[in-house]
């Protein structure tokens, strides 16, 4: 896999951006150890989603790319999707909850993909997903149980690392595990030493639970405002990658969340939506006990006013 | 002046940040511009003002240093010198109206300055910073109005030359004039075709008023949300500077300040206060109409809860 991610690199350069790594005196100090932020909030629609969109869609033929792409997400990777598709001048069909954030909606169709809204009550994204692709030839690029998606969403470490060399430690966020798969392969590879430690909402910690007891667990829309990580489960690509190549799991709660978001806006002046706040969580909450040289994967940077609000609020 | 800009490049080398340069998609596809972000809301203690601090403390002489530095400022420059002054071990006192936000007092309390409180109705602060120095030997170091201070903050854009080279425009917002004839005395050092333009509230326009009459003109406690911008006039020093090196000056509405610092939060993920977001205001709003490479100095981030839930509820 770590091969893959290196050819992802090549596949992605010139048009994903090669995002800033920034640090903290304030945070250094807060914590003890020297910790370096990869900010994927300054990706291109605004998280790392766009890597793996990117280096999925750029590998399809040139009949498969006639034919259209189709993905399920009602978040990032739907921006990215369409984004990367308005870029290679392919068709983009997203598949989203009716109850869907219009805002998120909006984003989506202002890269011009076609949206195709589905009632979550009654039926699996999958299915409709899997339904339309028949129908219609469209190739699926599903958000992250994908081997193309969690190569390329691995990019972002091996830059980090390419950028700030050998680390004791590398943090980042866990929702489906593309990126913390991807990332972990890519620590590997360029510093064996370094532990690979994903991090999960505690009301959404079944990649915890499964990483932790090797057998698949499940949460259903855990209440969490990171709403990244609402994801179900691990997927069968990447959950044996997770038990493979990660070395720990930690948990933070809802208050450490939004205090680490609002660290990040008040004192790193970096507009980091929860998610992507779940590294800096884990450090400052004490979940993670880590020392020496840090990297932290800032996952992205998109939030609506009303999320903003009541992170300003709590 | 723009050889003491360079020194103070050298002097302020690995104390103040390098600040990183960000551009936009986005901001460049509304502009028709290449636009250049100069993003000294990175810099230590949240803005530009660090620069002209270090740069105007650390040549003290080591008598001036041990009977300690006063300032006047209740914003970014009195969090700066306090700063400043812990770093280089020289006590430090700030002046400041007993009406100023907790959240300022706090910050530079943090940083371990003396507050000495006054009542702006009843008194100027320059008196009694003037008493105050006599009677204890501290050096008055000014927010804006000293040559040092000046040449500190020319080096933001001194280093934004250094880094994109050669630029058509460079907007910079202005209070009390330190940073924007800085600013104008290192374009025209670096790139003698360089445009400088300053952009201010059009409610606390008064140095647009003195640069278009060349005769000096005030506004006291302009309400606008610009809060770095509140300063009654350009210096003595700042002025004739302003008038020698600055091309243009801009106004701006309220309301085009808070679409601009809403753009560069949801957009660009970079927090960004009202002041630091004028040159973009500016360049939303079609207030500068510029072409080609324009560089923009994004002077602060510091905002305050109160603030930033205005601008998300606008």
């Amino acid at each position: 896999m770590f091969e893959l991610i290196k050819a992802a690199a090549a596949h992605i350069k010139g048009h994903a951006h090669r995002t800033p790594v920034m640090t903290s005196r304030t945070l250094d100090a807060k914590t003890g150890a020297a910790v370096y932020l990869k900010c994927e909030n300054f990706q291109r629609a605004g998280a790392f989603k766009f890597r793996g969109a990117f280096n999925a869609i750029s590998q399809l033929s040139d009949a498969e790319k006639a034919r259209g792409v189709l993905t399920y997400s009602s978040g990032n990777h739907a921006q990215a999707v369409a984004l990367v598709c308005r870029e290679l001048g392919v068709s983009a069909t997203v598949v989203m909850p009716g109850n869907a954030p219009a805002t998120k909606r909006a984003a989506a169709e202002g890269y011009g993909a076609t949206i195709v809204e589905y009632d979550p009550a009654a039926r699996q994204r999958e299915d409709i997903a899997n339904e339309m692709a028949a129908a219609h030839g469209y190739t699926i690029v599903p958000p992250y149980d994908h081997t193309d998606v969690v190569a390329g969403q691995g990019t972002a470490a091996l830059e980090l690392f390419e950028e700030v060399g050998e680390l004791d430690y590398l943090l980042a966020p866990c929702g489906g595990g593309g990126l913390l798969s991807g990332s972990a392969i890519a620590g590997k590879g360029m510093c064996p030493s370094c532990k690979v430690v994903g991090v999960e909402p505690a009301l959404a910690d079944d990649a915890t639970r499964s990483f932790r007891t090797g057998k698949l667990h499940t949460v259903h829309n855990p209440p969490t405002i990171a709403d990244g990580t609402r994801t179900p489960y691990l997927g069968k690509v990447t959950f044996p990658l997770v038990l493979k190549y990660v070395d720990d799991m930690q948990t933070v709660t809802e208050a450490a969340i939004i205090a680490a978001v609002r660290f990040l806006l008040y004192r790193a002046k970096l507009v980091v939506e929860p998610s992507g706040a779940l590294g800096v969580a884990a450090l400052l909450s004490g979940a993670a006990a880590v020392t020496g040289r840090v990297g932290v994967i800032l996952s992205g940077g998109n939030m609506d006013a009303a999320t903003l609000t009541t992170i300003l609020n709590h």
